[in-house]
């Protein structure tokens, strides 16, 4: 079976450190780039924190490409404090890795998206976990690469729950509404791994526990990254019982969409003034036939956080 | 195969009208009584269009019982100009219909409730289509129900689509969002059919022609009063390829639930300021164990017009 070519889109921070690590350790794909956001943290210290993590894990053949440095509606992105509390201050839980001795690459995210688009078309995954901006910016520069790319999986919004920042808007897709409506309300087959389900699957210090246990560098260090993440969804009472999956989630569904159900839905997102943010189906085409993009509405948990498991501890093992 | 006891609530109105045909004509459902509600009109004119679409169609038998006259957070209730221009001044499209012979009960709906509740326990379905008004207030005055009814089906709400009436709050819910939220927190079995799938449910002037054609009183009636509702679709810009099924279709899910794909959720109503009528899902219990609100979110409208037009036209046909 020929591998899925896998583009991230990540603002890393800790489940987008998890995501990097899932993607690596599935045999089915090949991590072909990795496109960094601002979001959890600056642009700049994203695509950092992605270079380290690729580096701890071995996986220095795999290239970060720059994405925009703020939202399309704005002309600065300054970290929220939440996120420095949720992720710390350097993203991945105030863990200390050594400088990455491989750059980021001169072209730019945007165009990387492009010419990926081109040249592997249905071939192509891409898992934005960070705001929508540099793909919305691609489909405008290339408005045809939404018939070209083979599927979108997206870690954002929230469709039948409330948001985490507003009580209709997902932190991902507030970052950047207006961008998230260009990608949503596009033709692009997409799949919308949202709050709906990843608050629903749940990592605990039991599971961390395993791959300190490894002894190994990447094992204690990934430990370390997520049990800082734990400990700040129990003091910030996001939620008592572990740390969601959010960006690895949306990995799996993108390898393996059984793990979730999903309704299929024309939507859109408000980025005016009222109810900024929310994902929502849009009226106006609920009748048209082909809705494009599947919202995941319930997940196997179970089944997922076994494979997620193997998946990782086999990854540590190595490194 | 013992027949369903069914009890409709009742805000008649023009799609309710479609609604006690639906229920009349199926074979498998004991229409036990209607309970009146306010909401497309005043609470006395509701019942009496109940009172007299039941004479229209020989069903003098089934009792009309009066609900309450307004919603739980208000002291009266004035008819919106918007629902007049829907459902006509008097409620069934400016159809002009016999004064009925049957009166309404003297025992309150609410107590109707209850009492049907005790006597026929799970083999009980409650079908409300306007405010959650009276069912919320027989709840309050005996919890226990709540574990004695079978399945409450009511049309109302909106999960993965916008609102009617603002962009969150669907018109039955926007009449009494605290009483919503008692009914759909409550551990009541529940099916919500809601914009999610009565907007995508269409009825037409081909299909009301042949009601016309039979030549009956009641099928001139229907398709008149039909019409109307048609007509105000088109004229207010609603939709412009038909009316929707909205509280016929909850009768037909009551009845056959694989009409409709449902997710089952823990749902909330806000009836705070904010988001004042939004359905939404229960963030505090998405992981709590077996959700109890089946939310339609997709609906074979193609069988569901079939059976639709199969039992009213079957119905008019003899009236």
């Amino acid at each position: 079976m020929a591998k899925k070519k896998m583009i991230l889109d990540l603002d890393t921070g800790v489940d987008d450190a998890l995501a990097i690590a899932y993607a690596t350790a599935a045999p089915d794909v090949d991590l072909i780039g990795i496109v960094a956001s601002y979001g959890n943290n600056t642009l700049d210290i994203c695509a950092n924190n992605s270079l380290k993590l690729l580096e701890l894990l071995g996986q220095t053949q795999v290239p970060v490409y720059k994405g925009l440095p703020h939202s399309s509606t704005s002309d600065h992105f300054d970290v929220m404090q939440v996120s420095k509390d949720i992720h710390g201050n350097n993203g991945i839980g105030e863990v200390q890795l050594p400088e990455p001795k491989r750059q980021v690459e001169k072209e730019s995210g945007v165009d990387f998206f492009i010419e990926a688009a081109h040249k592997y078309g249905k071939d192509l995954i891409i898992v934005p976990t960070g705001p929508m901006t540099n793909l919305a910016a691609a489909i405008e520069k290339d408005p045809e690469i939404v018939h070209l790319i083979g599927n979108v999986t997206f870690m954002g919004g929230a469709l039948t729950v409330e948001g985490n920042v507003t009580d209709v808007a997902e932190a991902n897709i507030n970052q950047d509404a207006k961008a998230a409506n260009t990608v949503l309300s596009s033709d692009l087959p997409q799949t919308m791994v949202g709050l709906d389900v990843t608050l629903r699957t749940l990592l605990t210090k039991k599971e961390t526990q395993k791959w300190r246990d490894l002894g190994t560098k990447a094992g204690k260090a990934y430990a370390d990254i997520t049990d800082f993440y734990i400990d700040a969804y129990y003091n910030l009472d996001i939620d008592k019982n572990g740390c969601a999956l959010h960006d690895p989630l949306a990995v799996g569904v993108a390898l393996d969409p059984s793990f979730v159900t999903t309704i299929a839905l024309h939507m859109k997102v408000n980025y005016g003034d009222k109810n900024y943010g929310r994902t929502i189906g849009d009226n106006s085409r609920l009748n048209d036939p082909n809705p494009n993009v599947n919202v995941a509405v319930n997940v196997d948990k179970d089944r997922y956080l076994k494979q997620f498991m193997s998946y990782l501890t086999g990854l540590f093992e190595k490194h």
